[in-house]
């Protein structure tokens, strides 16, 4: 079966429209996509890249390249690229409850995000800190974070927190939450029966024995023990300057970083153009771009569609598994 | 004029030894090298390795490979290569003060070291945190930290700290005494004359305007901004996820992480095998391999000795920066 995805371009005045304006060209037989937004922002980005697009009804079928299925979602004011309007803001955050809605309701299998403008959301009288928490949320579960590449794959066990708070932020409790929802969705949506994934430490040189702090000892240690003797295949707490040395990723599958900063760095220098964002935990597959609104480059052709091909062609691979399972 | 290098093997029991034997194989006309330590440990290290070694007094030429001079340091115990023994503690404490009080009073241009063990030295009775600190105290200056290798060059505003202690750590005299080591040292010792550097926010995406941390606001940001009307090419506060990409490093000749995860997990991912540390700020140039003691290899001649050779190189240029300064 193929897997149906709902694709939602984010911004309408950043570089998601004319990123799926990219994709419409080149039709796919490994899923099919819908997309769901303002079908006057996709026409304006086609104008402006002066590629072929043909609106379809949700249900119809792609034919040539150009042709694109849109679940319209009106904008409340007119686009213009590269100036984020707060009064869009509703319609932007309507077509992520939309598409959602759906996979929830098991009409899509997979979803597909592009950049949103935070702040602009915020102006809008939304509060919205992240479309993570946003579908996480209206899910109502825990979900992961993961960065992944064809190079390393990163989870977090705490998102976009101060650095001063991470430490705290971190317990026996959340810990065995995020392992257990990292090692279900390796299984379930990467196909690996035994997971293999390292576990970094908090500290440097994961607090070398207690000298340089306790955490890894009193709350990560216990956790990963615990978990390994239920047969989980994890190492750590590891080290984090030597653990993504390339010989060592080799025998990974996933790394489980503490913090932000501590695992994407490397993830980003091994391949920025192909990394897209996972959400794990979600009852469908959540693939997002891993990139920003670029309002500076909207409308003028020149962003790469790259993660966003990858983000299609992860999702596409993770709804198969589930479809298929 | 051609620099004097001091050489500190460390450990014995540790592939140092072994390391500065290889090294002998193949004498170097870029520099002159002594070796501080005891010669029955670089004997037994030959032996092992059944390569040549011919061991000389200090101020005797090198002839063939295999000629080491050797400045002598006797161990209070016999080596056996694996076993660290805490008796040889104050030797290779020795070792090390002998060698940097012979770059303090000029008799030597530049030190090179190779790995301590840092247990092993405080079960010997000796308070031992690290070479670095050791070598900052004795001359009694403040220090930087930098890792180094083809890639990229990372210098840390804080060290060997736990996660939770990073952000009180940090204040804008720490900062303000470390960039302008940092970019001293980038002019004297690298020929850089305005060094580019890109300085790290401490929370993840550099605090997004506030939303995720204040420090950069308050703390980083006046601190760059101030340096930089002094005329120092800074950028910065950066999100340390985007500032490794490669395209980004190609403008920039160091990178200042706040800390030790954010930046060396990047630097060891992109070159391991060549990259070197560096103490920045001393009255001599003082570089150290990027290694440990690697106890478990001791003796047979399988460790890679990539990052003493390029230890020995990177000390041999930055001395003569200065010699001929």
């Amino acid at each position: 079966m193929i897997p149906r995805l709902a694709l939602v371009p984010g911004e309408p005045a950043g570089i998601g429209p004319e990123l799926c304006v990219r994709l419409a060209q080149a039709p796919r037989s490994d899923c099919t996509l819908a997309v769901f937004a303002d079908p006057a922002a996709l026409r304006a980005a086609a104008d402006a890249l002066a590629l072929p697009l043909r609106v379809l009804a949700p249900g119809a079928s792609v034919e040539r390249p150009g042709d694109i299925v849109v679940h319209p979602i009106a904008n409340d004011a007119p686009v213009t690229f590269g100036q984020a309007d707060p009064r869009n803001a509703r319609a932007v955050i309507e077509a992520l409850h939309t598409a959602a809605q759906h996979c929830l309701d098991g009409t899509f299998d997979g979803l597909v995000t592009g950049p949103v403008h935070k702040a602009t959301i915020n102006a809008g009288g939304i509060p919205y800190s992240g479309t993570t928490e946003l579908l996480a949320q209206q899910a109502g579960c825990d979900v992961v974070m993961m960065l992944a590449n064809a190079t390393v794959r990163v989870a977090l066990a705490t998102t976009h927190l101060p650095l001063r708070d991470v430490a705290h932020a971190i317990t026996q409790e959340s810990l065995e939450r995020t392992l257990r929802i990292l090692h279900r969705a390796m299984r379930r949506d990467f196909g690996l029966q035994h997971p293999r994934i390292a576990v970094l430490g908090l500290n440097p040189h994961a607090g070398e024995g207690g000298h340089l702090g306790r955490e890894e000892i009193e709350t990560i240690a216990p956790v990963v023990d615990a978990l390994r003797d239920e047969g989980m295949a994890l190492t750590g707490p590891l080290p984090a300057d030597t653990a993504f040395l390339p010989a060592k990723l080799r025998d990974v599958d996933a790394v489980l970083a503490m913090y932000h900063d501590q695992g994407l760095p490397v993830l980003k220098f091994s391949g920025f153009e192909d990394a897209v964002n996972l959400t794990l935990g979600l009852p469908y597959p959540r693939v997002a771009v891993d990139h920003g609104t670029a309002l500076d480059l909207a409308g003028r052709g020149i962003a790469d569609p790259s993660s966003l091909f990858a983000a299609v062609d992860t999702c596409a691979r993770l709804s198969r598994m589930r479809v298929t399972a």
